[in-house]
């Protein structure tokens, strides 16, 4: 039988001993010339695949090139070995039908194991993706941009917004298959989701480029196990070098930044 | 000079005697078969384009066909008249440098005139597309769903979440380009919106097959001009038959929808 996102989850980060996940967020500024994404991107997995507990495209970096994009995205999707996770961060939410649409589009069309969603719209702009039971839905919940207090952070009769969405994830997790998005570069709210949903698989960006704490990220992200956490990192490692060795510069990032959240996780 | 979104938008709601917004969701169940997806789409827009104030494709409905989706949606925006203000309804949302890849997708790839977006992430992943100030950015505020209770109707200390978002809308809308979606399936909620909003465009989904009132939606939509309300409709529109005559059909179901509009309007 075929393993469901969970299970495919832990065991790629037992077997790579890691909670890194690498987001694959192509940049032509940033890449090295002469290069196409798809080589580039296909070099960086085939680099790091061993070290890592999954990979995330995030969507916007292909649009933006429009269909070839989409083409490019297929591609990268199609190179990740199958043992290894892929999350499509594509923060969808939109009415039932529409919603259904965005589900097959990443579920079926690209292939992805799990996706990031929006719940502005409310559970059945979600359904759609909960209904796939095999795959994961995480739900952005505290995300780890500055203006993310604008909503996230607003005072409801019973509690912030994100411990509002946190709890509505939690009764919406009928079949297990649900996880919440929260930046690392908010430690506390961090901490407080967890507690709030203990079991559920975390996705923490934040700690690279956007200054979130690593050593929070570790200890409030995991579960009791220490798992569950996937500890997202994307410019750090992908645009380590800028030269021919860019692969090789992004495994040596890769197991540094995996055997830091080891150590991390040892003191746990 | 490049007139701005709302100019045009006033420019063809004026010059069309037209509030009405077709929804461009093509869905290969409800299609004729025996036409592409491209040519419906054209022969939709020929059979319509004097009776529209703009069209509004939704993302959703081309990605779930993957690459050559988005090449079809490519190829639709083109064949919108030049004097016809098109709308991507993507509800994007995302942080800074992947907002504005977003950003970058929807103006620059495909074109759009305006697109809908998501305001959960708060202000710094909504500017990117504010700053191009010749587009227009909807963000979603009430949205036509039934499950938009659970977040939407929240109640702040201040309000419902809803109102916090309109009122958020008004202190961005630096550039005079924002407008915010409201469903016709809350006529009250559209009422206050509106009220809270007197000069913003307002996006209204949800008059047709979701069974929102569309005497409400004109009445509490329009502002002091009977203006700037966009009321959307899709599939009662580009579905009204299945066979050869699909868009001649579909013709009569916005003229009508059109003219039922403007009674409406004549009321106010």
């Amino acid at each position: 039988m075929k393993m469901n996102f969970v299970e495919k989850l832990l065991k790629a980060a037992r077997t790579n001993q890691s909670l890194l996940c690498i987001g694959l967020d192509p940049d032509l500024q940033m890449m090295p010339a002469d290069i196409s994404i798809l080589d580039f991107n296909k070099a960086i997995i085939e680099a790091t695949s061993d070290l890592v507990c999954a990979y995330k495209p995030n969507l916007a970096f292909y649009e933006t090139l429009g269909a070839e994009g989409f083409r490019v995205l297929e591609g990268t999707v199609a190179c990740v070995p199958d043992q290894i996770p892929t999350i499509g961060d594509a923060k969808r939410g939109d009415i039932g039908n529409t919603a259904r649409a965005y589900a097959r589009s990443l579920f079926e069309m690209f292939g992805f194991d799990a996706a990031t969603v929006n719940p502005l719209m409310g559970f059945d702009s979600l359904e759609p993706f909960i209904e796939y039971r095999d795959r994961g839905v995480f739900v952005l919940c505290r995300t780890s941009n500055p203006g993310s207090a604008d909503l996230q952070d607003q005072l409801l009769e019973n509690g912030p917004m994100y411990e509002i969405i946190a709890k509505l994830a939690w009764d919406w997790n009928k079949y297990g298959n649900m996880g919440l998005v929260v930046g690392a570069t908010y430690p506390e709210e961090l901490a407080r989701v967890r507690q709030l949903c203990p079991d559920m698989p975390l996705l923490i960006p934040g700690v690279g480029a956007q200054g979130g704490d690593l050593a929070s990220a570790v200890r409030y992200g995991v579960d009791v196990k220490g798992e569950k956490a996937i500890i997202a990192s994307s410019r750090q490692i992908i645009f380590a070098s800028k030269g021919k060795d860019f692969a090789e510069a992004a495994r040596d990032a890769a197991l540094q930044l995996r055997d830091r959240i080891n150590r991390y996780l040892e003191d746990v």
